[in-house]
């Protein structure tokens, strides 16, 4: 099997990075001081393998208790936590059973999918999103490449990447209730939409949301996910983590984060202005541009190829994402960043439009 | 399933904690000040993925190259690693090839390896050490319970933990040749010991040595280990590890730990003079002590039983580890602590004795 392939992590200096959807702002001072003073002899130390004073704040925060909340090695390891502990290797079931070995998720979403489900011996099950990137009616295709109530796992990254598309909650509740499986909803950009779906953890007890602090929280470097769900649930998950997966700087800088929520709310809401500000300007360049309920933009540019806007760019030093499927080669992914690199993003735009 | 239980992180202050191996002393002032030092706003950035530049510095210290190394979220997440890559789902293969699904170990050995094996659908076989703890002779058991050499995956903790036994690197080497599939060789306490085993990395193809940051280096809050072989094995690894999943301040950290390790031999030195200076006191209180290639002691206690002197000394408030299996019940394990808290342990001893 090939394994996944992140986003580029250029050593060289400069490079204006939009490419990886990191966000553009650090952390809160608070955060920073928090994190630095904790730096001290309890190194040599475990961390807290449950994750305990974190778990009771997000408790507090999303309104439930400690044991509806599993804290993650970033959420991508909960996404594998998740994996084997719901799904079954293919060959070990029968041909009758092979929902129970099934992981579901929509074509285009987060290409770690496959490959984790792929990792686990399990049958992968693609689902095309429509041309606009909506979601499917459950049971309205019949070709066997629709939707699978069956599945014993789904991941539904929303809203959605790499497209940006945002979707309501009331389109996901009747997709997690004609599923009967569990169903993992990944809101890993939720903080940039106008809405999240964080109330169907308690409502319906195979649904998992999956949260990070790497995204809205500037936090990538110390890997925090998390993922509130069902105690049951979440108990079942908790056996196949990793008990000392989560490092202890990590956990005391999302808790510190948790203290300074008005920085954070401060910064989401430049960045979301930021982005329909880039939106407008680069529709004014010709550009069509999706909606975006996230922290970047899928765009498909103008008079070029968007691999050529790729490579034009490089030389530029911006670095953003081009992805080379079938389906997505005609479209750029553009992380949303600071004033200045937004600003450099359009003023190199408008040179490769004008050679 | 049950998961693992992590040994005991208690919130109670002024506990002697010698439970969990981890080392008394903290890490080098350099480490921490290179560490204090990165918390700034790359915490926003995701780290990076290959940990380029802590594999550079290993590969120079081992003599070998980056290709050789996969540095991990501790060793922990590279053992769930090796047997992902090596080892199929037991319900997938015929009974024919059900060396394919197993994963083998001592017992008594690292509590960790028959749930990680669990998780993974494997079939599990523990392979019953002597009397002393010594390594059995490859095909002199032919009850069935011996040594397989078709296991795909052997876990070897070298030293043993809990018994603190170092084995030779002539006897490892034996082992190894004797087996098919591929042997990971656990030194998590190597630093401690009189001998290693690193050669075996590069002289055998199915030899994968482990290593970690937790112990020795006093950096278990952070999450480091790491593991050499030959550069075959590790691409086949390094597709199965989730891409992100070593933090960016414990590359950080561990990174410091390199340039400073005239502090590590000399804290190591320290253990190790306390440890059979420990030995020797607790000899003269009666304890049948151990033969130690590690951080802590593997001790039968006079008078009162095991498990009656786990509850004395806790309720002392000083912590160790008992474990409750039918083999092992009759044990300690200490871990050594700083002269104060060694001094505090023999206190208590003698007390108990006396009442």
């Amino acid at each position: 099997m090939a394994g996944y392939v992140p986003g580029e992590q250029p050593a060289r200096k400069r490079l204006i990075k939009l490419n990886t959807n990191e966000n553009p702002y650090p952390p809160s001072p608070k955060v920073l001081a928090a994190t630095r003073e904790a730096v001290d002899g309890r190194l040599r130390l475990y961390p807290d393998p449950a994750a305990t004073r974190l778990r009771t704040r997000l408790a507090k925060l999303h309104q439930c208790e400690p044991e509806n909340i599993l804290v993650g090695n970033g959420s991508d390891e909960l996404l594998a936590v998740c994996i084997r502990a719901c799904v079954e290797p293919l060959r070990s079931v029968a041909a009758t059973r092979r929902g129970a070995a099934t992981v579901q998720y929509f074509d285009p979403s987060y290409s770690l999918y496959p490959v984790l489900a792929e990792t686990h011996g399990a049958r992968r099950h693609a689902v095309r999103l429509d041309t606009d990137f909506g979601l499917p009616t459950p049971g309205a295709d019949s070709s066997g490449s629709g939707w699978e109530p069956r599945a014993a796992l789904s991941l539904v990254t929303t809203p959605n990447a790499p497209s940006g598309r945002g979707y309501r909650t009331s389109e996901l509740r009747r997709l997690c209730k004609a599923t009967d499986g569990v169903v993992v909803l990944d809101e890993a950009y939720a903080d940039f939409a106008d809405e999240n779906a964080l109330d169907l953890a308690s409502e319906l007890r195979n649904v998992v949301i999956l949260r990070t602090f790497s995204k809205a929280y500037s936090l990538c470097f110390q890997r925090i996910g998390y993922a509130v769900a069902h105690a049951d649930l979440i108990a079942e998950l908790a056996k196949v983590r990793d008990s000392y997966s989560v490092n202890g700087l990590g956990q005391v800088a999302a808790l510190a984060t948790l203290s300074d929520r008005a920085y954070y709310r401060e910064s989401i809401a430049r960045i979301r202005t930021s982005r329909d500000a880039l939106a407008s300007s680069l529709e004014v360049l010709g550009f069509r541009v999706l909606p975006s309920q996230t922290n970047f933009l899928f765009v498909e540019p103008p008079a070029l190829s968007a691999e050529d806007w790729f490579k034009e760019l490089r030389e530029r030093r911006i670095l953003v994402r081009w992805f080379a499927g079938q389906r997505l080669r005609r479209y750029l992914r553009i992380t949303i960043g600071t004033d200045d690199e937004v600003a450099a993003l359009l003023r190199a735009a408008k040179r490769i439009l004008a050679a």
